[in-house]
């Protein structure tokens, strides 16, 4: 499944010749074109889904165990002291491209490199009601 | 296994109470303490393993279908327009409890509360050198 105006479909499936670091039959990883750091790199699926609400399980469970080869090569081969896995779904959450694809972006130590946020609260009454309604679609 | 000095391995198996979203043999997923939204979860697995770099492929493997089923809950139940999966690995990269979780964090639309970074660049020359040496442990 694919669509033809995907600029991740195109990439994915080699239509754009881009710098590839791994390839198998359903995921093609790449470098992000405006990189958090040196190595930032994109897990790709060659089928068409826009995020993780619609990627198949079969596709869905090959993200991490793939995500954390290449973190280890990160670490053992570029000097990375660690890494993040981001994987953004909707534009309400930062999403650009409407192709599923999962980040993977070296650390190297550096204090204003963090994936960051501001911790906020939330009541045990709101907890509650989260939760419960979350139960209803789990 | 399990770490008795690690909270996150007490929290998963239920040795310290707490609000439970979703519990299966391998997985515990709570909320997290310092949320950057509401209805920000983390997914624990309940054996103690650092981070993905030491996870075992069986369990890597269940995260992300479990985490695209929590998101679906999110935008179905709660009103998140999107969410975000986030997954931080050693202290370089804002890993604070030293135990592999995996957030995941509902995105309501509001403009501050994106995960972000600042875009950088990399040279031709750069990014085929690092490829090169990632490939090593690929």
């Amino acid at each position: 499944m694919r669509d033809d105006s995907c600029i991740f479909c195109k990439l994915a499936n080699g239509d754009i010749p881009t710098t590839t670091l791994y390839e198998d039959e359903t995921f093609r990883v790449i470098f992000d074109a405006s990189p958090a750091t040196k190595g930032h790199v994109l897990i790709i699926p060659k089928e068409h889904y826009k995020d993780l609400t619609e990627l198949p399980q079969n596709i869905a469970s090959g993200i991490m165990p793939l995500a954390g080869k290449i973190g280890r090569a990160m670490i053992s081969e570029i000097g990375a002291k660690g890494f993040n896995v981001v994987q953004n779904n909707g534009e309400a959450a930062g999403q650009t491209v409407m192709h599923f694809h999962t980040h993977i972006i070296p650390r190297y130590g550096k204090a204003d490199e963090m994936v960051q946020w501001k911790p906020g609260t939330t009541s045990p009454e709101e907890l509650s009601q989260v939760c419960e309604n979350l139960k209803k679609s789990l």
